[in-house]
């Protein structure tokens, strides 16, 4: 069986600070080190989120995605390179959308696209039918490939109807995202409950947020997902919360547990193949067919 | 086994028009006639939304409920009734919270709290944590009890987390909705997680959205549960949509699979009891201890 790991690495989000750990990359020149350093452990995509160069904090501007994006891709041409369209700070579509605009060897491959309005802890973030279906079409105009955000079960229903409506196309890819209060949860029954509504043709990691991220990510790999690890989910290395994690802590767990259970981590090349996406080395996001 | 089924009624909700079919009642008389009709009939509480007198759009207005709430309990004193409390047309705290304050008979036993935004077919709702953390807050003040609506699963664990910061107190009374293009669908996996899920001493209603109200009403009869029903959540009678149904068409179908099914509709003052609510009568919403 030809199983191998996707491993989505989320290095940095829009909540960690300097101030929570010395370790969330923040500036365009920490967030393409880290990649690096993960692409040389073993990753088959990056999530990317940029943040302000004066300030840290989030940022949809263009310009800082296209430095970040610049910079891994000296390094890692293949890397399959996912970039935030978060609305959690910015509401408008000009301002979510800005990344997708980026053309040639600085364009992005896939753009994530969360479906559904939902409450995170202490805020709501919104994500209206109508943004949703503006975002999918400029991707699909754009020939990026949506990176599918599913943190409950209704979610996954209307991925399905995204697909009828044809604003998404298969393959697609989905992150599970597990432990947010309002929420699916971290077990079994809702994780189960997850993966058996995927539509046909998916590829999927789960995640976990703080504590859970280890549970979640060992289970998938137990089961034959992929993982979605990093900072953005998980500033602790132990569930205690003794020790501050760096990336390179969290992706190095992933490969062991991935080792001992004879999983092989995807290449970007191998998933580029599947989700039929351009080759990268200068040619990136879906091919036309 | 004494287990008497909730027979929650929604008559008109926010969306019914006169256009959309003639058996909505949308004025104050019409909603209170339609509501007496249920009584007769037998039902256990109703779920109420205002609309305004002259246009016949959704009101938040204290003064119309208030008119609601009179002109029903003249007639059903004992009747638990239950206001929205939606922010699907209005955002503020002030506007969504008006009726509230109705005191002495005028006073609702219940106000409807949604636990997490969400999309709906076209638009977000928004119910950001801070919106739900003060509607529940001025309800436990008041003595007006939650009447929890869970649209996907993860909002009943967001049930629980109210009831650990003590917002909210069991006994509860949650509403499942199923059939919502964002959320929790009509089947039986879905509707098995959010039942296992519900947290200690909660009483509970299914309800299905649009075609899939009478198969989810249904489902809860054979299982134990109750019914949500009314045009509120669906203007026809028939899943092939021939036929417009009246509000006593849907209440009377619901009696007759009640009957053969051997379960008896729980009476408003039994219902009470078991909420720990004020016996009606004059005296509304929730004991003091």
């Amino acid at each position: 069986m030809h199983n191998d790991l996707i491993l989505n690495f989320t290095p940095t989000g829009m909540i960690p600070t300097k101030d929570m750990t010395p370790y969330v990359p923040v500036s365009v020149s920490e967030i393409v080190e880290d990649v690096h350093r993960a692409s040389e452990i073993g990753i088959t995509m990056a999530h990317l989120h940029a943040r302000d160069a004066i300030t840290g904090v989030p940022t949809y501007h263009k310009e800082t995605y296209a430095e970040i994006i610049e910079g891994i891709r000296k390094y890692a041409p293949e890397l399959v390179l996912c970039a935030s369209l978060s609305g959690r700070d910015f509401s408008e579509l000009e301002k979510r959308s800005s990344v997708l605009f980026l053309e040639g060897h600085l364009k992005p491959d896939m753009g994530s696209l969360t479906l559904s309005s939902l409450n995170f802890n202490k805020t709501a973030s919104m994500n209206a039918p109508d943004m949703i279906a503006d975002l999918a079409s400029i991707m699909k105009k754009k020939g990026i490939v949506p990176e599918l955000e599913a943190f409950d079960i209704g979610m996954i229903n209307y991925a399905k109807y995204l697909e009828r409506k044809q604003f998404i196309q298969a393959p697609h890819y989905f992150n599970l995202l597990f432990g947010n209060i309002a929420c699916s949860q971290a077990n079994l029954l809702h994780a189960g409950v997850m993966v058996n509504d995927l539509p046909e043709n998916s590829f999927w990691s789960m995640a976990g947020i703080g504590n859970e991220q280890l549970k979640m990510n060992s289970l998938s790999i137990a089961i034959g997902g992929g993982v979605r690890v990093g900072i953005e989910d998980n500033i602790w290395f132990d569930t205690s919360r003794t020790k501050l994690a760096s990336n390179s802590d969290l992706l190095n767990r992933i490969h062991t547990i991935s080792k001992a259970n004879d999983r092989k981590i995807m290449s970007p090349k191998d998933f580029r193949v599947k989700m039929n996406l351009e080759p990268g080395n200068g040619s990136y996001g879906r091919k036309t067919l």
